[in-house]
């Protein structure tokens, strides 16, 4: 089994065709998606029945976006998640996110009450970072990226393990990140290049709404979903074609 | 059990209330998880290994919109949708979702050759009217409901039977629409009075956004969703309670 990659820029191209004036897509319905997917990785790797306090960290881009999301689901599927979220989006979708959440009186962690907060969770979701991301790891979240690290705590990465090359994989031994090796990760769409470098437990993908036609336009395979699966699990180890 | 109801004005209220500025979420994501949830009920009904060919019949209004959202699942989910939209409603969203099963050479039926895909499909999925409704139905759709009626196929209904009164339920003995009998329904977000009148063989509810407090505000419970699912089965025959 081969896993076909997409490169930064050619994710990137995806997601522009998905939300273009022909495909018809919005911002709203790729995220709901997206972030369902990672609700349902978290209770495929981590069900209620082992612990309900997710902590979900949520960066400042779509990846962000992603894991707000995920905690409204993973809200209704029974557990108590928790949002730190410490750069707000201005924008409608991100405000929106933030309400639902709000509503639902899911608690958000400042900075400061980050660590205590890793102290208590028994899975962090990182939604911190995702294709786009290029160096530096800029304040909170290299102390944040540390802070996990440091907790031990099992970590599913949302589409790229943050602060990790997305084509070239973890920072180089010594740097920020070097140590940062989450459990599980899940793919969005299609695994990046860096996911040869992916040494954990178990590996999804998700995000089910790309069409054979389109996909083959990117060289990739439709994943095998099941049934009514939100999520495809891939094989960890497996050789990476980069497309 | 008892199933609490809701009346044609609250379920409005209740839509309006989701995405109002404080509760924050916009159509795309509501009408994505609701078609989510639609399509899920098939596939529970009438899983692929029993036939996929799928007519989903889309009236001009948010119940048609979460039928378009339904057939780019049911693609997803391995079926054969084939979509009549006769009356395409000219705003963004709607647009969109035409134009993501496009994408996916989802074929659309008109009018003329509806007869002869209901005469196809394995199964039908009613989305025609939902909890706006107000009689008398029109054309094309009053044709549409008799050829749905004399095909003697097996019909999904969305929310609500389309042609019944939402608190009365079928249309007088006699009337159009007195003998359209589905034999399956998905309520969304919770049943509408009419279900008094359904004698299918199974009703759902689907619509996984509704918090404990926000359904405790309209006198609803939660349904009880298991697992990842986006749907949960309630009792055929069960007592209405109307709020």
């Amino acid at each position: 089994m081969t896993l076909k990659t997409l490169t930064a820029a050619s994710a990137a191209q995806l997601d522009k065709d998905l939300m273009s004036e022909s495909m018809g897509f919005s911002i709203d319905q790729l995220m709901e998606l997206a972030g369902l997917s990672v609700a349902s990785a978290v209770y495929k790797v981590h069900p209620p029945s082992l612990g309900t306090t997710i902590l979900l960290a949520c960066g400042p881009g779509n990846n962000g976006g992603d894991g707000l999301v995920a905690a409204r689901h993973l809200y209704h599927f029974g557990y108590a998640p928790r949002v730190f979220y410490p750069k707000p989006t201005n924008q409608p979708i991100f405000g929106g996110l933030v309400k639902q959440l709000k509503a639902l009186d899911i608690p958000f962690v400042d900075t400061d009450g980050f660590e205590a907060a890793l102290g208590e969770a028994d899975l962090v979701v990182d939604a911190l970072f995702g294709f786009s991301f290029k160096p530096p790891v800029r304040k909170p979240f290299d102390t944040v990226i540390q802070q996990i690290i440091d907790s031990k705590k099992e970590v599913l990465s949302v589409d790229v393990p943050s602060c990790w090359h997305v084509e070239e994989g973890p920072p180089k031994q010594g740097d920020l990140g070097s140590q940062f090796k989450p459990s599980y990760l899940i793919s969005l769409t299609a695994p990046k290049p860096c996911v040869e470098h992916f040494k954990g437990q178990r590996h999804f993908v998700g995000g089910r709404f790309l069409g054979k036609k389109f996909a083959e336009g990117y060289g990739l395979d439709v994943p095998e979903y099941k049934g009514v699966e939100q999520i495809a699990e891939l094989q960890v180890g497996a050789r990476v074609e980069k497309l």
